[in-house]
């Protein structure tokens, strides 16, 4: 049994599965306008936010989503200058784009100003470059964000969202991406949180399709293992407006001025390799 | 809470986590002279069979698994003729083995012969091919079995153990990949499954240490998903007598002419890719 006392524990209905973490004590929790915020301090995996009861973020294995989310679409880009995050409110995607030295603007479009601000406070590391002179922080919906973005403004934008449930459902349909089309310049990347391969693969199949009836001329479905997500397997999902995905910076990748955990580009390469499955099941 | 009622729960207690799985029923235990055996059948992992409480295979998940303990050391070796395994009670492993073509003979070698008879009623997809002609399962003590093996008798060794506690705990040591060098011919590969990079890289760096000191030449350890297993992020690493294992019949996998669902030359290719945080971490 995994009793409720000293034990954090989410249940995936339809991966008829669970995962629990081993609690020391909660230091936060609030009732947002838009959802509740949870932090935990953990035996092993640090700091644990959760955001209605879901796992957003954890010390331990949060470099692997957040590196994966933000290296290989701005090494696929040839030259990323502005970049635009919708959600990411926990700011580790952002600190990952404002690590390119090729980058002048790093928007921010989160709607819940309290999740950034309950980061600053629980994520020191994660939010450690919210004052870099090119992010600029808004707290407002991404989905009239994108719909009134001007046209070619962004070079890549990056949906670091929650679940395709509730208020970020419309973060995975083509009405939205029709936007971030319109909204990319030249050579534009768009990239999505896209679930498990192993239990969602219906979503990816549709998030794929999504974007191709958008206009986008490749779609590619990164995989990496993120250990708190459901099925410990994720995905990220990219699409470019004019160019393929295959190909990416790999010398600026290899000789890169900063520090990672998980990426290099034998593991760009690595996420895009696609298991045998993958065709049939994400169409 | 996760009750006991309804749900099957590992904890992982070094990770400092728990998974569950959903129950419809238990349809058998029993308890062995080595181990307690049971089988569940399950909400959307199918038929799931624990030893000892610790899951070792689900209908679900185990593709991965076996296909990745298998594919690469086979498609690594030149013309894998005789193939032994140690461990591998539920078969998944030897019927990988025996797609190959090449393989004259696959002898499994499983401490508990109740696992393979459990297996053979409750998954027979895994025990389909144990009346191949070149198949020879044996039951006895695998440690002792590497002993007495004869020089050069074998062209892959597949260590498809339990975790490295109890009575597995010397299918991890030096003296026992010393065995299996001198059992190996020229070219010869040993592979073994070598738990979570995330929580167990001292296991994978020790694993890694004892084999080059037994004289392997050149050692790789693949990363993979399996959802069922904690942490949700595996890997099995290979030592190869004399030569590098980061070439294979990449044609001769291109063109296999069996099926899989997760193993294919691009599959393998990133599954020896190292994360960053790989070459300090596993030494």
């Amino acid at each position: 049994m995994i009793p409720d006392s000293g034990w954090f524990t989410e249940i995936c209905e339809e991966c008829g599965s669970a995962f629990s973490i081993k609690l020391k004590e909660k230091v936060h929790e609030e009732q947002t306008p838009y959802q509740y915020i949870e932090i935990y301090e953990t035996e092993t995996f640090g700091t644990l936010m959760t955001l209605d009861g879901l796992v957003m973020v954890t010390d331990k294995d949060n470099f692997i989503y957040h590196e994966m989310m933000v290296h290989p679409a701005l090494f696929a880009h040839p030259d990323p200058k502005r970049v635009l995050i919708i959600g990411g409110g926990d700011c580790g995607s952002l600190r990952e784009v404002l690590k390119h030295g090729t980058v002048e603007l790093a928007e921010q479009v989160e709607l819940d100003e309290r999740v950034t601000r309950v980061s600053e406070k629980f994520f020191p590391e994660l939010t450690e470059s919210n004052n870099d002179p090119r992010a600029r922080l808004h707290f407002t919906d991404g989905i009239k964000w994108m719909a009134d973005a001007k046209p070619e403004s962004y070079d890549v934008i990056i949906v670091d969202s929650t679940d395709p449930v509730g208020p970020a459902a419309g973060l995975f349909s083509e009405a939205f991406y029709r936007d971030c089309f319109k909204a990319l310049r030249a050579h534009g990347i768009v990239v999505g949180q896209s679930e498990s391969p192993l239990f969602h693969a219906s979503i990816i199949k549709s998030m794929r399709g999504a974007l191709r009836a958008a206009g986008f001329q490749d779609v590619a479905t990164l995989n990496f293992p993120q250990c708190s997500y459901p099925s410990g397997w994720w995905t990220a999902t990219l699409a470019c407006k004019d160019a393929s995905l295959s190909d990416f910076r790999q010398d600026a990748a290899a000789h890169k001025d900063f520090p990672t955990r998980y990426y290099n580009p034998a593991m760009h390469t690595a996420a895009l390799a696609t298991p045998e499955f993958f065709p049939e099941a994400l169409g």
